[in-house]
């Protein structure tokens, strides 16, 4: 079963807007065991659409659209797909109706462009959500099943969701007898992807198996593929190889979720302390519906005049080496937990650039978490600076982000830590690359 | 001058990754009057690669690859070239000198596999970037010029930026004489597209102009399209037609940069007060470089009782309304800018869900600024809730900072506010749409 993707949008070859439907639909078709083979975009325009989907077609055995469904006069994957059915575009009158009444709630009148919306292709079926949110068409064509959906992601995959995935995976079961391989992601942070490919090589090696890696920001997920009955036996042959503690996550248990799953079994709460972050760490560890119950709070102390005042770092401390020091992470981590009242603190305090900062240079940073019992343990990870400018300082800041989450599940889990830093701020640094 | 882009990597069909690449080269090769005429996304298959490649320059002057150039066995960009191009993959000397170099300099032998890196088809140019990092390959086949990229974006960035983007320019100036037409993106906040494709139907129905609506959340950018001698007079009727303070930027200046350049100009700081945004609005006003002139700190006062302890938000106003209100909204605007010493304070509270809160549905958001003369102004914006879940969450987070941002930015400039809140905490949102 091949599905092959065709998103229409000038605004997406132009780069204003990122192709996120095209990799939200390869992920879900991909766990639905129906692969997508080939994804294009093309601008609004019939006769590329009409040439773009008829092409599709010559290749897999459905295709599926999105966007060019609106109302406005650049919107003609209707009219593509008519012209390339060689069917009208007929008005439908229970589409037509649902359009009238929605405006008529919003209390605006119809323009007669919105109309258009009513239209399908002769003989096209209707997708529709049990929201009744806009529909989407099925148009058959000799080469194949064409689902147009709406560009717009929360209706585009309400639509897939109920209708279109699984009538493809009933498809490619009753087709191919289930799929033929499995994918498992496991995740880990703060470990090279060089030094995982090292010690991965003998799954890699393994027949039928194919490891792929995925690096994001301080963060590389091993995407493992296998037929569905070795996946397991792969997995755990993978854990071994990488030790016990490598992996922290499966799928889609991002660090975030992992570490409000052990605060929560441990009755604990976390509070945060940032500087050069400015609060996207707080932001990750609210991202979760629930946080508020192992997430207390936080603190962006950014300038090194706050850093006192807000978390009663020590004032010679910071007159003496600055806002970028292990001691200072230590003394934020703590400063915040006590102050908050929370079971456990984290802090990061560093450099995000462009320019040094307190005679560190960029990409220096310090984490901190201080919990119940013993002193701080204060980190200072080792960071690939990549690059320069406003790029290299989101990427700083998010690798921060993931030190600081990956630091506070060792600290719970009781796990050993890399990087450590002294306190007193010797420079542990000796393997540091930037 | 039409060129196509062809990013290969099944990590983006399977959606591990999203394409951010074609979207930056989309965006760039816009800026250079240079247009990108379709983006197709295919697997790591040598067969697929140069068929892809083939039909790409039978539309298209030329053809620019990211992916597939690294060391492992599924990188097969270099294979497909030489192939169609029909000519051998050589060894060069000089690349292999400089990755053994790079190698040993890392304190690592070299895998056999990773001197694949040093093959190039036959007659195929090096591009390099000044910082001496993995090159590019420049191909000429019969039908035009492949550009072949490195996947990984800060690579294919530099190329791009030192080598591919002045040569394509130059060759679209010599050929087309200049770009036809120009573009610029209007940045609105807090205005439905529907308001502005209402106010602006008198440039959208001028000959030779083409307007387009990019929706984010509560942001909307309108892109002009006009010949470029046209563009600066299009901008100016469509910011009378809107109002004088609708547009708060243009291109690249986003709402955070337009934020931070107010403050600056009335040598003043903010600090903020979040509590569903976890530190979001702490993290958008960190995002710049330099932003510690402008920007103090903040707290995330995410359970109510810490609004109380962190912000001091009056007891009695908590337990009477829930931290869900106009007054607390005010209250922790005033109480961030007192204790921060902040010239501003900037405060959110509300329901991001799934679930309600405080007898307050989903979407129910309370933005307080406070400065230094008068009470804190607070309004209750509109949020059109999109749909349940985590998506909706996230959405509602993103809506929430923006409105932050925008209520800032209008205190600041003393313009008026829509959806004030009234003290004391009457709803004024008879125009509610959830």
């Amino acid at each position: 079963m091949r599905v092959e993707l065709l998103t229409v949008g000038d605004e997406l070859l132009l780069g204003d807007t990122v192709n996120g439907n095209a990799a939200w639909l390869g992920r879900r078709l991909a766990d639905h065991g129906v692969a997508v083979t080939r994804s294009t975009v093309v601008g609004d325009r019939l006769d590329v659409i009409v040439e773009a989907v008829t092409e599709a077609l010559g290749r897999a055995d459905a295709v599926i659209t999105t966007g060019g469904l609106g109302p406005t006069g650049d919107d003609v994957t209707r009219d593509a797909l008519a012209k390339a059915a060689g069917v009208a575009l007929v008005r439908d009158p229970e589409l037509e109706r649902r359009l009238r009444e929605r405006v008529a709630a919003a209390g605006r009148g119809l323009r007669p462009m919105a109309l258009r919306m009513a239209d399908v292709p002769e003989g096209a079926g209707l997708l529709a959500d049990s929201a009744g949110g806009a529909p989407g068409l099925r148009v058959r064509l000799p080469g194949g099943t064409v689902y147009a959906l709406p560009g717009v992601p929360a209706e585009m995959r309400t639509i897939m969701e109920e209708v279109v995935l699984p009538e493809l995976a009933d498809a490619a079961r009753s087709r191919d007898g289930g799929p033929a391989v499995a994918r498992r992601l496991l995740r880990t942070a703060g470990i090279w992807e060089s030094e995982l490919a090292t010690a991965l090589a003998p799954v890699e090696a393994l027949d039928g198996v194919a490891l792929a890696y995925l690096p994001d920001p301080a963060e590389v997920r091993v995407r493992l593929t296998a037929a569905p009955d070795r996946l397991d036996d792969v997995e755990r042959r993978a854990r071994e190889l990488l030790g016990p503690d490598a992996v922290y996550g499966t799928d889609e248990e991002t660090l975030d979720k992992v570490v409000h799953r052990l605060l929560a079994e441990r009755s604990a709460t976390v509070a945060t302390a940032e500087s050069l972050t400015g609060g996207l760490i707080g932001a990750e560890l609210t991202r979760m519906p629930g946080s508020s119950a192992t997430y207390a709070g936080g603190m962006v102390a950014y300038s090194t005049a706050l850093k006192e005042k807000m978390l009663g770092v020590p004032a010679d401390l910071l007159a003496r080496h600055g806002a970028v020091h292990p001691d200072v992470a230590a003394a934020m981590a703590a400063g915040v937990r006590e102050r908050l009242g929370a079971t456990y603190g984290v802090a990061v305090t560093g450099v995000a650039g462009p320019d040094p900062q307190d005679g560190r240079p960029v990409g220096t940073v310090f984490v901190g978490v201080s919990g119940p019992e013993g002193s701080p343990v204060v980190v200072e990870p080792r960071l690939p600076v990549p690059g320069t400018g406003a790029v290299a300082r989101g990427i700083i800041r998010r690798m921060t982000v993931v030190h600081a989450l990956e630091l506070l599940r060792r600290v719970l889990l009781d796990l050993p830590v890399r990087w450590a830093a002294p306190p007193g701020g010797g420079d542990a640094r000796e393997d540091r690359e930037v």
